[in-house]
Formats: structure tokens, sequence, C-alpha cells
């Protein structure tokens, strides 16, 4: 990416609250440019700063204020642009994605649809970065230039990226990660406040099933046209608790082989991966902050470390049932969501994936 | 108890918020009377009314507002008393307690200081109501004819309160379990609310060493003079969540028999024990509440189930590390404080420990 | 009310927030018994227990569960109920009540849609008992039997049950009000979480021009056939914070005549009227209490004093621009929603408005 | 300030809450370097780092980390600094802001002790710059060559900004105004978590005193010798809310000249004052930020518009009783306190009352 010419992108569901973090986290970016933006039938044809009810810290970026909302279809989105990022909700995001990918489109996807389709890429830059080897795949079995590439759910994130040093350092027997996750999560308006002040609730549709099943694609290997699942088995219980931004994580592992608790620390801070070697702009640098004092990392304290892109992990120790216990912090919005399909597409850029005379 | 004569008790440490409690709890119980309330030297000499910045709702009750404070020392607290029940604070409580028993009293206490002492009950009336066993033993080696009982930890009240069934069925080889803690528990004014609010801190100060061992005492059995330590293993991450009340705890067991889904929902709904056999008034019949809906327990919704007296099970299911998991909800200063050491009392009273005539 | 037959009522939009208080709140009352639940189409048809999401502490009363819901409209209801309580959403409930009253129910509706009508009743039984006398004129003017009794706004509410006793003995000039509003008063899901946590929202569609023009015509005297409106102004400020229930007002007051502070306390304390002489049900008894401590009456603390009914007054103090200024705090779904309907439901009782024979 | 030598400051107070943040707005600062940290007794002779529960996101300045904390005393503060800023607690600040005077230090405080001493100015650039001119009658009198100047209460300093514009303009009759306060103001640990969750505690002990009196103080003129209190009055009621940062106020205000509301938004929207016209490093710029939309300014998200230095206003309308309403947002631990004593010793360096070149 040696000029400074920027890449055209798209938002599909800009307005909502993953779509607001998009548009956010793209302004200023170094290589891509928001083109253009869609919604949904309710919203088409307004602008976006009459559309959307903007809920992030400070303001709305002027230059997509005045930008007219189209719908999510190949014809509306335009030649100018090849690459577009997914907001879409669970229910509708699937179809879409597919007619856009069928017509040409890279997709980098935020929404669960595709994301254990055997050809989809459920990616991870600093897990998995070969993993975009079924990009070809994808094309091929699907006839298809277009591709779509999938970001994991947000408490998997971070718990991936946690797991990550110790899989590669020694091994993963299992995992059990219980989750204390924000509201923003849910999006807006999501969660009731009558629901969530002054309570926990102790269960998140879906959500438990994602985590248990994501991390062994993610931490799995690629082998030929497949990937093959890590044999490590997840148990996961979510929470949903009164936080805005930031999910925490309870989490004790089962190693292959026997480990000091120093190798554990050093496999965490010591950590690096492709998108540190890149330098790709989003990269956190480190990769894992592991944190020393006692009761660190907390959500309000430690969520935007790093630009929101940094894994934390904490109060490692060890444990009487697993080998290790420790928990994991990871801001939800950010690296959790927008912010991990940015960084996807950033690879995919260094990859080869998306070019950016292609683009023009 | 068949007269209506009440018997004359003592709360140390009354001005706290677990005094208080005490206070509330004894406002109108069938057998108890509050008759002396003793505070910290700051506070000595003043009205109850004076000193105590009540903090629980419908008000302190009148009877005790105008009683005067006296130190928590044998000579101020007379000889019209038998019974004390202690809210000291950890620091404080174990020396107190000790003189206090020399002194020929009986002491329910909801400090820490006693709890794992080999000669002192740790005692949940649903679980070991045998181990008062142990109070003629603490007489006779200590050579006093005051004792002290104590009551557990608040997370591990409710944690063994719902582990006791499961042992009696299917025996327990290990338990994992992540709490989500209520403010209230660390007293007032306790936890910043600069801390706390669009927080967790994943950290409570020798909480977890609590949880990981009293579980072992109180489902040890009685052998002789001597608790044999039950022994399965305990896990425990204790984190503090913005909820005024009620302690919420992901749990996850393994048995050492094999059982079905339906046989450990009944061994959870069938559960009875000397408590609700001997109908103690403070006793929560049933002993444990299973939730059926996915999303409850709740602690805003459901603390206050039984009075805050019983233990709550929800989303129980089978777990793909352990053989099942499921969340426990209880109220933490209701039946994992006040109104744990107040039925313990109880249980005193029924099986002979404590004699209403020596009252007079 | 000698008999101990109870009048059966029905209750419009049963499943909201505001259905539920009516729910809990006529759970057990003396006179009238639930016998028909209505509900928007999607819930038509299906049992209560399944419709509704129960939102309070307690649980669902289980004589209600099983019930049927049944569509809001004459032939629905059935004649056997004669009193029905509107917990309709603003914008359905105009055409809806009238459509009942034509078809000779009493309506007592917590909705604003009638309240400013000159022929209907808006009633605070401590406030205005004889407004009850627009009833004919009601009935007259409309050419119906059946009629519309309204109670106020919830801000309202308490804000004119503490001007009353002011009005009364030292007449009002002028009052400026500051309110701090609970989440339940915007029903559910209502307020999102995002929105309140960490935050106050300083606006609330509709609310100031409610609070400034209601307490004028509750206030106001009812002369021949109408209302002639109190003429002191109202100045409303309304914010939403993150408490649950119970608004609290910050008011200043400028009086027509002089007073000392004792004075003005004491018309506070010494107060009582109708409900209280006629020992309705759900009367307060005091109707207001006048707080002492420098920081009461506080929303979590005394929002549940006289079972949610009761007005409270606080921090009563010389205002440098007005006269006196003072806290107020009221339970907004208690009294100043579902339970001012059924004192004023009470009250038709009383006055003979509702005649329990012809209920049969 | 040409060249780019910094003058040396010290911080008295260094550990709290506010002294954090004098930390963390020092730290970069085109002027201030820190230079001495004092700190009570328990704290003197340790390292900042092990004596600071650093309480704000973004982590201590490395710089600060290993300074050592000294007494507030003149002796251990040393002659290479001329400047302190007092984080000093009420109790304390005083004598001890005396002596320091006496010294021949230049004190910029927060604290509250002297805001009301005749000879002391109370300080906001943006309102009253020329009312430095009370320093050498401040020398003078107490026959010292340091001095002290203090910047006000944090209601009163966002509620004087915003009307400093309506006085020039329309002259200020009278003012209401009711807050709701951030927990921060309280200091850390401060508030209780028991005492806010799900609350609103309607009293701040001394607030209301102070934002009565120090308005007319700060509003008025310096004539002589002797500032002339503006003649006005101000009501004020104080309330505390579950927000972290960012104190909101309702404000209502009747003007002395009859103004029409586009006069009273232009009044707003132009106004500009002494630091931005010399352009001090934390002026704000606007000065005033008037909201449109009809729910803002709201704290979370908007009280760190203009780096927490601004002033915002919104809502503006007209008021039945008095001439407008309007609420008012400001930062309370940045413009309030810590960020309001730096502005003030910017402009002490602008006007000439502390010359870098005597600091070396």
């Amino acid at each position: 990416m040696a000029s400074n010419f920027k890449m055209k992108v798209g938002i599909l569901g800009a307005t909502g609250a993953v779509g607001q973090r998009f548009i956010q986290l793209l302004d200023g970016h170094p290589w891509f440019e928001v083109g253009v933006l869609t919604a949904s039938d309710r919203s088409v044809g307004k602008r976006y700063g009459e559309a959307c009810r903007w809920l992030l810290r400070g303001g709305m970026p002027e230059t997509v204020a005045g930008m007219r909302l189209v719908p999510s279809e190949p014809g509306a989105i335009g030649a100018d642009v090849q690459l577009l990022f997914s907001a879409l909700p669970g229910s509708a995001a699937g179809d879409v994605e597919d007619a856009l990918a069928e017509a040409g489109y890279a997709v980098c996807s935020n929404a669960s649809a595709h994301r254990m389709d055997p050809d989809v890429p459920l990616l991870i830059p600093d897990v998995n970065p070969d993993h975009t080897g079924l990009i070809p795949v994808q094309r091929a079995r699907r006839g298809r230039q277009g591709f779509i590439v999938c970001n994991p759910n947000c408490t998997t994130t971070h718990l991936v990226c946690a797991l990550k040093p110790l899989q590669d350092a020694f091994g993963l027997a299992s995992v059990n990660v219980v989750s204390m996750q924000a509201i923003s999560g849910a999006g807006y308006p999501g969660v009731s406040a009558l629901d969530i002040l002054d309570n926990v609730v102790p269960y998140i549709g879906g959500e438990e099933e994602k985590v248990e099943s994501e991390p062994r694609k993610l931490l799995g290997s690629l082998q030929g046209e497949n990937v093959r699942m890590a044999d490590f088995l997840v148990s996961a219980q979510c929470n949903r608790v009164a936080v805005r931004n930031g999910h925490l994580e309870a989490v004790s592992v089962k190693l292959e082989r026997p480990a000091a608790l120093e190798e554990v620390a050093r496999a965490f801070t010591q950590y690096s991966s492709e998108p540190q070697r890149l330098g790709l702009p989003s990269a956190p640098d480190p990769a894992i902050i592991l944190h020393n004092s006692e009761d660190r990392p907390q959500p309000r304290l430690d969520r935007l470390a790093g630009k929101g892109m940094v894994t934390q992990v904490g109060r490692l120790r060890p444990d009487p049932l697993f080998d290790y216990k420790f928990i994991v912090l990871g801001h939800n919005t950010i690296r959790g969501a927008a912010g991990g399909a940015i960084l996807n597409a950033e690879l995919l850029c260094a990859q080869g994936y998306l070019r950016r005379e292609n683009a023009e």
C-alpha cells in the first residue's frame, strides 16, 4: 500500500450500533474510505445524518452525515466499491451477503450467518491468517469472483486471541469460560434498562453455542480445501452485566503439556503474529497485554487500551481443576466486531486478495 | 419452643450492614428478641438510632432505636443474654468471639475467623446439621461452656446448598464456580461507586480461598471428634458486579456416578432436610427452587424469593467438560449472612444446645 | 361495601408495564376482582401467562396466568364487568376508551388522551374528589351511560398531592419543578440501557406540557358544569435518571399569603382528605409523609413507603426566589399510575358512581 | 511564552481524585511541567506509583510514577517551583495554602477555603479575568509576595460560564438551578455504591450554599480594592445521580431587559472572552456550545466535548415563570476542578503574575 490512494468501501447496515463503529473506525483510516452506506427500506433515500441516531462519543463524522442511504443490493452499491463491511443483523445477513459476493464484492462480515460454512474463512489475523486459503475454495465451489470472510463472535474473538499462544506453546486440552458481557453487544436499543439496572441476566440467546463452536474452527488447521477443527472442547456460560462496553471472561484451561506459570505468562507477553509482522494499520502491538495487578483488567479502566483492538489477560494463576485460570477482557464492538472486520480486510489487502488497482 | 417466652439475644457489631440485617430479621422473630447491641468504641454509649446510618428499606425497628450501644465485652453484655450473633468485621472477630465464648456465651458468627477451626462447626442446617456434634468437642478441648458456631461465606452458602443434593444422590467429583457478587457483600460504605458503575471488578480479596475451602468442610463427614473433609476439588473465580443484593454463580459439576438430566433436576426439587423437617422459623420451604425459564433466576427479580432464605437453581443443562452446568442465585446478606446465622441458632435450639430456661 | 361480594373488573392493555401493576395491585383487593384482560392483536387469544413477560418481583398471580386475552372491544369484554382500568398506550387509548364508555362501561384510565377534556374528571381523590361531579355532565353531553375518569401523569400526581395542602392553607402563586424520573415511567422495553447507564437524559417527550397543564385542572374548582382552572403558573423541566422506580421532584413554590416554616410543615403533616375519611382500601394514611432527615426521601429507600401510595416531602426550607423549596418523592407506577386509577375507582364506589349490584 | 522552557509546578494533594486529574491534564502541557507532588503523612516518602490508586483511563503518566511524595510544606517543596496547584481536601486546605503563599508561592486552588475571602480572586478566565486585580491587594494586605487564586465549585463554574453572556447582554435578575451531579465530584472513594445504584441522593453537604453565593462574586465587579457582588439572587437545589462524570443543571433565568429567543441563543454562541483572545492552551473554543437537539447535551455523550473544558447549553426555551430555561452540562473534574485551576494559571502567566524567568 505504498501510494496514498484509498480504496472505497461500503458499509452494509450502516445506521445500527455496529455500523456506527465501522464509520467511526474508518474515519481517517489510511487505506479505506467510506463510499457507500446501506440501510433497510425504512431509511433508504434519507441522508445518513437524518436516519441515524448516533450513539458514540465524539459525534458523527461530517463526511458521512450527508451521504444518501442505499439498499443492500449490487445495483445500488455501484462498481467503484470492491469491499463491503457487513453490519447486517443476523437474520437478514446470510442471503444479502451471498447475493453481493455473487455480484463480485468482497464482503468482510461481522454477522454470524456464514461463520461456520466450510468454505468461508472465520478469520482472526493474529490467530489463523492462513485460513484465507479458503477464499479460492469458496470462489471455485460457489462459482463466483466475490467472496465472504467472517470475523467471529465478540466473546469468541478475545477468548481465542488469548488461547492461541497457549495452543502454540503447550497444546489445549479443554477450556471453560464464563462471560460477563457488555450491553452494547446487543445493539441498540438492545437491552432494556429495566432488565439490567441492578441485575445480571444469565442468558444470551445463541451465544453459548457460538462460543463453544467457533474457537475450534479458528484454532483448527487448514488442510487442503478444509479446516480441520481443533479437537479440544469448550464449555461456555454467558451472562449480561450492566457495563457499556468490554466483555470480561473468566477462563480456565487444561493444557496438553505441562507448563510453569512463568512459561504461560511469557507465552502471552511474547506473542506476536501476522498483523504485527505486517504492520497492519489496525493491529494492536503488543498483541496481548498481560496485567500483573491483582484486580485488572477491568472493563471501564482498560477497554480502550490499544485503541480497543488488544486482548487483555489478567489474574493468571494455577487452577485446582484445570491447569491455569485467568481473566480476559476485550472491547466487544471494536476488536470484537467492526474493528475485527477491518483488521481482516487489512490482512486481505496485505495478502493480495484485495487489490487497490481493481477498485478503480 | 412451646411457650411464647422469647430468648434474649445480643448482636455484636450491630451498626454495620450485616448488623442491620440481623436487627431487621429478628424484628418479630418468634423465638428471639434483641436485648443487647454492641459497637466499636466510636459508637459505644450512643443510642442505636443516633449511631447507625440505616441502609435497609422499611426503616429501623423502633424497638432498637433507643437502645444504648455497649462494648463487645462480657461485662457489658450481661447475664440475661445467652446467645450472641456476631456481625463483627473479620479482623476484630476472632479474639472477641473467643473471649465471649470463654465467658459462657453461645456465639453464632458470620465472621470468617473461626470457620476453619477443627473444633468449630461450620454449619448450614440444610446441609450438615450433625456437625453441631463438634460443640462438645470444642467445649472440652477449650475448657469452656460457651461455644462458637459459624455460618460460611455468602458465596459458599448458596453453592453448597445447591451441591448437597447432588452429593447425596450422585457423589461430587469436582466443582467449578464463577461468581458475580453483589456490592452489599462488601459492607457499607464498602464498594465505591466510582469502582463499580459501568464496570465489573474481577477480584474480591480472600474470597476465592474461602469458596475453594469451606465447601469441603461443610460437605465433609463428622467422624468422632473431627470433620473429615470431602475430597472433591473446587475452583472459584469471584467477581464484583453492579447489583445491590443477590450473588449469582455459574457452576459446573462433575459427578461420581452418571445421572440423567431429569434425575439431577429431581434431586434439586425434592431436596428437603432438617430445617424443613423441624419446621424451623427461618427455614425456606422448599429448600431449593429450580427455575425452568431459560433466563432465570435473576438477582433483581428473584433474590427475595422465600424471604431471601432459599437457594435458587436455573439453566440446568449438560456440560461438555463436566457433567452438568447451572446457575445458582441466593441472597447474600439474608441467607448468606445474618439469616444463615439465625437459622443456625434455630437449629441449636431445636437440638438442645440452647435452652430457653438457661437464658432466664 | 358491607358484603364480601367483589366487583368484576377488566384491565385494558394488561400485558404492559402498567397493566402488570394493575394485576399486582388488584391481587387480593377487597372490592375488585380481575375478570377480563385485554391486549393488542398480537396477543389476543393467548393465555396471559404466555403472552406476558412479567417484570415485577413476586411473580405473576396464578389467578391471571391462565386467563385468555381478548380484544379491547365491548363485545369481547362481556356484560358481567362494569368497570375497566385502562393501561392502554397513549396513541390507542382515546378512541378505544370512548367506544367502551359508549357501550356503558366505567373506564378509569391511566392514559393521557382524555385528561384535559372539559367533561372528563381528572381525579386525585386526595385533591379534588368533588370533580366527579363532571360525570353526569359527561353522560349528558355525550349521551352515554358509561363514562371516563382519568388519573393524571405520574409526575403531576405527586406534585399536586404535595401542592394541595399549600393551596388550601396559603394559596399558590407559582410553582417551579425539576423532575428526576424513573425508567419504569417509559414502560417496557422503554428506555434502552445504552441511553441511561452512566447518564441522565434531560428530555421526556410531552412530559413538561402535562406537568405544566394538569395541575391547574386538578387544583381548579368545579363551577357548575365546568372546572375553572387554578390561576397559578407551573414551570417544569423533566429528566430521566437511572432509577428503577420513584420520581423525585425538586419543587419551589411562591405562596399567596405569608407562611412560617412551621406552618408549611404542619400543612403537610396534618393534611387529610376524602380517601382517609372514607377509609378507601388503597388510601395512604397519612396522606403525606414529611421527612426531617437532610437527605431524604430517596427513591430506593423510600419509594415503597405507604405501599407506594403516599406522597413524600423532604428538605423543606426557605427559598431566596420563591417562598419555599422542597423535594417530592412518589412511586410512579403505583400511586402515579395503576394505584392512582384504583384509588379513583374506590372513590367512585364510595360516591355511588359504581354500584356493586349493577355489576351482577 | 515564546521559548519552550517549561515552568515547574507542584501539585498539593496529588494522590486524590482531583490530584490525578491535575497530573493527567498537565501531562504534555506546553507551559507547565510537574516537578513536585505532595501528599498527606500516610503517603509521604513513598513513590507516587505506590501511594496512588490511579482511577483514570489511560494509565498513570510514567513521568510521575517514580516521584517521591513530599509534605505540603515550604521547606519540602523547594525553590525551583513557583506555582502550586492545590487539590487539598477542604478541611486542610485553608491553613496550608496560606502558609505556602506566605512562603512566596503562587497557589491556584481548587479548594473552597479561601474562595469568598475579599482579597482572593475567585476566578474564571472566561468570566472575570480582571479580578486578578485583587492579587496586589492580597499581597499588600497580607504582607506577602505569594498569593492564592481560587477556581469556583464545579457546579458554579459551568453555571456562571453560561450566565455570563446573559448578564453582559441582558442583565440578570434571578437564577434558579437544580443540579444533577456526578459521583466523581465527591472524590474517591467518595460515594458508596450502595447509596447511589438505583437511586438519587437529593442532598450534597455545603453545595447549595456555594452555588448560591459564588456566582455573585464571580459576576460582581472589581471596584478599587473590592469586588462588588452582583445583585441578582440564585436559588440552588443539588442532587447526586448515578453518573461518573458531568454535572447537568436545569436552569431558569429572569433577565433585566427583554430578549428574544434568537438573541439569547446568539449570546451563547457568539460569546468569546479573554482565554480565546489570548489563545490560552486550555481555553475551549468556542467558549460555549449551544445544542439544538431536543435531548442534548447528555453527560455520557457530551462531557468530553472541547476536552472537557467547554460549557454546554441545550433545550433553550421560554419559561412561564422566569424568562428562559435551559440545561447546562459541564465536566466537573476537568473544567469544574483541575482544568479550571490550570486555565487560571495560564491566565496568570499571560497577565504577567507568573513569570517564567522567576521560576529559574
